[in-house]
């Protein structure tokens, strides 16, 4: 007789092109949160989620916010033990918008020549596709069995991508709400396509914006070139001083709390079938840039970096302006590692700038969110039992891996919580996530679905 | 009895009203040369040059070109000496558009608590309002005598401000219809509101621009960050490294043919009633940029300099994109004086960049125009006799003096037609030509008109 598992993973086979035809509702939602002319459509997101969850027979209202609200959904029909889900609907902004190739916002599904499928849209991976193969799990076991294998909390945020303020407070007045003995998180990536993984370790980050202001309008270059601070100048001199000609970075004290790795962890990461050509080649690049004389996993997965993310100053049109500007102004984001402190590489890097800053120009600073690194313990049985229900699904091992993003929630549930997460996605490298062209593969949906539905099962054991 | 000139001033005061409503009517025209939606706008500003330049008996037309058409108006009524009048009829671009008080292309007359008045918009003294000196000055002439004192050429050009490649050629085919006994300009600035000046010194300029490109698209700065190059690092490292810590610039050989000041001029430029804490206090600051040790003055009119007018790359919207871009750009502008060549500092420009550049990155340029610096002798009878009818006309000596600024076209007639040129302009250092609220007093308009009246009738003896 087939099992219960059995017949709910049949019914996730069965009922794929409803799942494809719900997931693409969503995806049609412009959820963007970091630009303020999206609120109605992230608001519009997240009351999807409410009604959709309650579709399944979920508890769900959307909490109101200062920002976005954020969406939280009970299941507690089943006593014992209890997960608590965790994913974000806000997706990333879509420009350079002329570098799509369809509207980011009108998802299809593309067949490949090999037959291959992939779902095309912003926020197909990051982090709508993802979320979904958790939902749809949970949907597949109502479905077939009338019940969820474990008490289930969805929540869902939609400040993700903005570095948003607002989840922290409310994890901590919602604490007791939403405890549950382990956390689960989808939006990160397999080791490759055929090859499921568990991050076991996520960078933190400290993200800053500053504006460096001289005269008070724009001046001509002519009549005051070489007379006048000129903010693009003092700019560019405070960022490249960032990094030194070994590519670490300057900022006094940053290294503190970063611990060179163990020889015996150095060495599994050796094993890995990891290709520095490969990874680096695949988006077009040949050179290991960052710290000389560490390999690309080690700097990515390990070592903290800072990188100018988005600079701007002067004229920037077609043509040229022969222009001193007021105001130039960049965003920088550290990523962090093991102890590092984001507050105090924010302070740091305030105080750099303040440095090297000529008398009569001004600094103006903007916070964009920060969140130490997490590191799990990888021994712990919610651990061992989803790492088996992901080899099962994939008929491979799962890696336990180390991972350059940063999830800052993971922290927040681990320090307001104190829960453990397991972080298994279904995303992948190529997916484009942040990038125009975004995708997410039709066997990572299919399977993400069928993955969740063996996890919960093996949960409940 | 009043003679010829005392008629031609009245006229010219009587007359003012009428003159204001024909500038009105070209600053009106959005002639923004640098970006290709505006190129009927231009068009229609020469036609409009052309039929007012007929309405005072000149033969005028405008001449296609691959770029802006050029305007050339002839009246040859008057035998005996001539003159060539070079202006141009193209604006800056307007953005900021929000930190404009007003629509730039909708002029009008401010007047401010101490009864003084100022003609606002774009191009109000850059260099439609200067234009309109010259044109309004032949017109009085006509009007009061039905002849013109000299033979005078009009020259409008509608690509100054993007650093026009067309002119050149033009000059060179054109060159017999257009040579005259002298060259004047009106595109300068008095030294201040009440003392006239001549610029006998302008620099050159060497303006281009870089773009370096990493990898294929934009990266997740957490997934790539440490590993993959960064155009915004790449850009920062290498326009940083263009000034050493004194403010020279690196570039080698930037500074051949450049010979300090001979004691002499140094000696007249320290007399000359300049004060440098006003200067840069008047636009909010209060500190000498450029090279250290050496004088504003000397910094702005007679030292090279290398500024960032433009510099973007990555997400510079609102919020934060935890992005690694696959682009960065900038828009660099070099001042040359005394020997430097354009064409030589730009190859040492992009020379830098190439030898800067990480192997996997590239960098592409575009050329934004060049010219050298210029020098008159300001013993030549010409000299003398503007700097005599400025001082009737203003009650004051009028200045020999150096620039910062760049008038290419000044070398170009030095250079192709042989002949010397008279820059005398009545734009003030506030008048914010480049930046928004751009404006023009009304008395710069007013007796700059009579200025270049006075001028005319110098010459013709």
């Amino acid at each position: 007789m087939a099992s219960d598992l059995d017949r709910v993973l049949d019914r996730i086979d069965g009922d794929i092109d409803a799942a494809l035809e719900r997931l693409f509702s969503v995806l049609r939602i412009k959820s963007v949160s970091t630009d303020p002319a999206f609120a109605k459509e992230c608001a519009a997101c997240a009351a999807w989620h409410v009604e959709d969850l309650k579709s399944i027979g979920f508890e769900a209202m959307a909490h109101a916010t200062p920002g976005h609200p954020i969406v939280v959904g009970h299941d507690r029909s089943t006593s014992g033990k209890s997960v608590l889900f965790y994913g974000h609907y806000d997706v990333q902004p879509t420009d350079p918008l002329n570098l799509w190739d369809h509207d980011p916002f009108e998802p299809f599904i593309e067949t490949r020549k090999d037959g291959t499928k992939a779902i095309r849209g912003r926020g197909s991976s990051d982090d709508k596709g993802q979320v979904m193969t958790f939902v749809e799990a949970c949907r597949a076991w109502k479905a077939v069995t009338g019940r969820l294998p474990v008490g289930i909390t969805v929540l869902l945020e939609g400040e993700e991508e903005t570095g948003g303020v607002n989840l922290p407070p409310f994890l901590a007045s919602h604490a007791d709400e939403l405890r549950a003995d382990v956390g689960l998180i989808c939006d990160t990536n397999m080791w490759d396509a055929r090859t499921p993984a568990i991050q076991t370790m996520l960078r933190g980050l400290c993200n800053d914006e500053v504006t460096i202001r001289a005269a008070d309008r724009d001046l001509h270059s002519g009549f005051y070139g070489n007379a006048a601070a000129n903010p693009n100048a003092v700019l560019v001199r405070i960022l490249a001083s960032l990094r030194d000609e070994t590519g670490r970075v300057t900022l006094p004290g940053f290294y503190e709390g970063v611990p060179e790795l163990p020889e015996a962890l150095k060495a599994d990461w050796q094993k890995l079938p990891f290709d520095e050509k490969a990874f680096l080649g695949a988006v077009g690049l040949s050179e290991p840039a960052g710290e000389k004389g560490r390999s690309v996993l080690e700097m990515v997965w390990s070592r903290p970096t800072c990188e100018i993310t988005g600079i701007g100053g002067g004229y920037q049109g077609e043509g040229f302006k022969t222009v001193i500007p007021s105001v130039a102004s960049a965003k920088v984001s550290f990523r962090l590692v093991f102890d590092q402190d984001p507050e105090t590489v924010r302070a740091a890097f305030r105080a750099h700038v303040q440095k090297l800053l000529p008398p009569d120009c001004e600094a103006s600073f903007i916070k964009h969110g920060g969140s130490r690194a997490v590191r799990f313990p990888v021994d712990a049985p919610s651990f061992a039992k989803a790492r088996a229900a992901l080899a099962e699904e994939w008929g491979r091992e799962a890696f336990f891996i180390g991972g350059g993003g940063s999830i800052p929630v993971t922290g927040l549930i681990k320090e307001k919580l104190g829960m453990d997460v397991v972080l298994a996605g279904f995303a992948l490298e190529d997916d484009r996530i942040h990038s125009p062209n975004e995708k997410y593969e039709l066997e990572s949906f299919r399977r993400g679905i069928r993955s969740w539905a063996r996890i919960l099962d093996a949960f409940s054991r």
